[in-house]
């Protein structure tokens, strides 16, 4: 048996708007049953108090039901377009090709409040990649190009339930659970690829040591899960197609030469912004972006950390989205603030997937 | 007699951080008396309650005396980096070169509210660009690369005052009479460059019909003035030094490659984005940017119109930002919000100035 | 046969959390097919893309079906507390009372976009209102205590759907259209209500004359509806049941002492906060309020209208919702923002039902 | 000698307007010599960019020289009227009374970005409170009413600088740095006034342990100074004039009743809103407020933590500005956010100054 996997971005008019993808089944283009994950950008915040992510979610469980993975990512800041991104995986009667897209996923158990930020929650996230790694057909870490994973946070509620048993949380803060939450998902991931060593990983190396990274983790917070969802995404055994994925890593917010160079080294070759042509190739970009700890971006001073009316979250969403679409020339990108332990400080993983001609 | 521009960029460590120019005063590389204008990028929300520009135009008059035009534009969002431009003009005793920075300027009387966003502020400005462009030497208006005016707006208390007269104003809104200010500004440039006909102007025109615009116009509105501040730049006879000056007009939020174009013509040629040494020799880009009212970029929705939490201005600045900073490699840009008839609808003029080798 | 209307103020422990109403549906305290309205607070921004009204609406359509009106008002800014107002209407067998709560309503086709904020959408809502105090067995305006209006508001998308089809909108502006939704379904019920002659009522005056208002008229706009829902709360003819209505108007942002007299009226004397016995009788109140657009209260400035970061609605939410719960001693009150013709200048009507001893 | 205080309630329309103080100085009014204190709220968001508290000194030292404390608390969220609280000093001839307003003032010398938030900066503020309350001839702790102190917070720079000579901050969240400073400031006061155990504040009880709270402590943080200001209040020896201090503690957001009794123990009795005969004699009202921790107000949930677009102490501020607005009738009161260790969990002091009849 030989998997083939496609990937559609769908125009979205609202977070709980589905009638693009019920077009695509009418017409054909997208089986339902055969979709495994939907990525969605809609248009809230992005922090605790964005019921987009739930709305979307809602919409897309009643019109879905509960099979697919949904990772909903919130904040469509400056020129982004809030769009969903659903994967779909068929049985194929082609023979299997030597580099082809391959989807892979799994899922967590609610993770209790008061392991949330913490080693428990490393653990956990470790161990479910891997399982959505054998999902995938993928053998070694070398394989994997993204993790992506949906992980819960803190609200009131939860904190005073953890209170109520006796439990300590890692914060009172919730929007500061957000960022704990996605520091110590990434790090599970990391050590699940071979990025980190376990052992390196401290209570209090979470959400402090940004030396600790993964290049291929995507991690996104939201209300509306209690555990995680996971998705990897790689050139599995057993998978055909014309899609390939790469990966490259921005070392800040800026970086987007290294993208430029994985665009490369899947057929997609441009000095300045890529071509009309060149972008109809181009299935999907995923990235990471944050506001870098040092309060600088090459040595220049950002106020990002010192706004208080705009989260960090947002202002290096809209800032990164604008150097990417700079560079892939449209606004249809899948970039998700708060990079913790997701590449370098101030940096972020970015994964790209092609279709070959 | 010929005179010599030069431009120099100074950080900021907040908007009344004026450390970097005694310094530069102290060690000789900046003539306080030499100074003619300073255009400042301040933390601000750039919108109606922006005091940021109030606090560094007022600590720029304690340092610089009145002399020197000030125009300061609110909001840093994403990596923008807070800084101040400042323009030195020295006669100098070498011969004058066929194309050098030239910088020259000029004021208006304080405007009556009633007249902000109506066809009596467009011909305030088109005659003050006039005697600016004289200023600096300007005959024609092929010679003007930039032309940057600081302008009025309507608070609360200004709104009263005109209605205390029997006078109505254009606007109650005073956020968007910032808009309506930049508006009729830039058609004021556009007259005085002879890119838009004075007859085709009619008051509805003023902040609708995107069709008229100028290319080389730059409006920043802010509450600490009540009249406007003009500040001309381009290649004028009778100047000289390396310095050199284009434009380029992005059609769009994400329209970079014009301004590679531009940066091509003064000697900076990159494939991707400016390498260090490049950088070093860029002195100044100066951009105007908007959210484009027809609600998406390239036929993809943008949400930037719809967010009642973040100003679209706000949205806006830091994803061209983001383009821009992707394309020449740092982020101390001066990107400036609201772009009404400045470059066409969505998209906005960029200046930039090159030192030759 | 006689009618009996009950209200039940529910908690929401998010905008999607039904989970009160179910538990009243298993304890009985709820007859789940007797409801005919339901008023909710969510936790959004109230504005243009606050999502928590669809997210609300979509879970109490699941729960209830589609009889119901469901008229969401979005922020509970301040201590405001997210919660449902459940109005139950059952048949009874005990003898009509000279005074009880009665409750009506009517829903209008939906609106075309051209239509909000001018002529046409008043007359809409004015026709409206009267089916819906036949269906409450109010027989005179005099009866009437309350008329909650839902209204449409317009999204870049019902912009350009008007654009296409060659017809011009009121506004362009997302925002703004909230406030003239507001304001013409509020006329339409002073019209109703022989508030306000018809004939006064032009194109023009809608938005901008404030001396035209309503005493009884409480409007939410709402991205998730393209039509109106009324509800009618007054005495009428043919209820029974110890629920109580009556309104005060607010002159102005802080002017409790008329709601204090309304509470008197119904038998909640109380010099100072209304005492816990008191509150527990307290069923519901509804209350509209704005930023006066004088930019003052009571002679001071107000800073509501320059605020860029924070809309003028959420502003005064918070504001007045305090100066109502400091009156009445709890913070679950219905405090709806934009009340543009509803009250005069800066302040809004309010209404609050009591039950007797 | 004997002393009497004045204090003077002056409207700013902005940050930077003294026209008030002028006018007041050329009609004789205020003797620019005599101030001791301005106390000022002005229109920012009274978080970490707020610059409109560092524009008001700015203008205030401009015109009253180095001589006077200045506390700026930025945020007029709801209908606050920004304002300048003044406070004179002058030398008399009349007899003392037995209850007369004392005002005493202290400063402490810069404080080392890493004492911030921790037992250093308790122990600096508690011995400048000592040195405030010997400067009014308050003898003993009973005597005060109310304690003001005017603290550091940490920003990007300031922590990279302590960074760099090898400290460690409290936190590195500039936001969260406020809060930790007005907790170690208020719990300085609690100490001085005796009303907390100096033994018992453990570093970890700043900013957590919220049973350790003073009566009387009012702290706001700001990024213009990185020393301490304080003013203390109360009825002193040696004082004459018709000016009387009480203060109340709000237990929770919207508890008026405590307030009321203390403008009633002053002579202002009002079972309602005070009259306008009693406004006039209300010189000062000054509160302290926040969004209590427990998520809840008598029971409700709130939702200020969990908004990401506001921050809780703007929430709070124009909350309880309602509220207390409500109680007087008017909205120039110095109602400032952040209570932490400053009357107990979700509550805060207020105190009132009422000329004596």
């Amino acid at each position: 048996m030989t998997r083939q996997a496609f990937v559609h971005r769908i125009a979205a008019a609202s977070p709980d708007d589905v009638s693009g993808l019920k077009t695509a089944f009418e017409e054909g283009r997208i089986d339902r049953s055969a979709i495994v994950a939907v990525f969605g950008k809609t248009e809230g915040n992005g922090c605790v108090n964005d019921f987009t992510r739930a709305l979307a979610s809602r919409a897309l469980k009643d019109l879905l039901g509960p099979k697919p993975c949904l990772v909903m990512s919130g904040g469509t800041e400056g020129g982004l377009s809030p769009h969903f991104l659903v994967f779909e995986v068929r049985e194929v009667s082609t023979a299997p090709a030597p580099r082809a897209l391959a989807v892979g996923r799994a899922r967590t158990s609610p993770l209790p409040p008061e392991h949330l930020g913490r080693g428990a929650q490393v653990d956990a996230v470790a161990e479910c990649v891997k399982v959505a790694m054998e999902d995938a057909g993928l053998k070694s870490p070398e394989q994997v190009h993204l993790v992506q994973v949906k992980c819960p946070l803190l609200t009131s509620d939860r904190i005073a339930e953890a209170a109520a048993r006796g439990k300590t949380t890692a914060t009172r803060d919730t929007l500061k659970s957000m960022g704990l939450s996605r520091a110590a998902a990434s790090l599970g991931i990391a050590v699940a690829l071979g990025e980190v060593n376990r052992a390196k990983i401290s209570e209090t190396a979470i959400g402090t040591d940004w030396s600790l990274f993964s290049s291929r983790a995507s991690a996104s917070a939201g209300v509306e899960l209690a555990g995680h969802e996971i998705v990897v995404l790689g050139h599995g055994e057993g998978w055909a197609g014309p899609l390939r994925i790469d990966h490259a890593v921005m070392t800040d917010a800026i970086d987007i030469e290294p993208v430029r160079d994985a665009l490369a080294r899947l057929g997609l070759e441009a000095n300045g912004q890529l071509r009309p042509a060149q972008r109809m190739r181009l299935k999907a970009l995923i990235a990471k972006t944050e506001a870098a700890s040092t309060g600088a971006i090459r040595g220049l001073r950002h106020t990002m950390l010192n706004d208080s009316d705009i989260s960090p979250t947002r202002h290096a969403r809209g800032f990164t989205a604008g150097a990417l679409a700079g560079l892939v020339g449209h606004t249809e990108l899948y970039v998700s603030g708060g990079a913790e332990h997701q590449g370098p400080d101030g940096g972020g993983p970015v994964a790209v997937i092609v279709e070959a001609t």
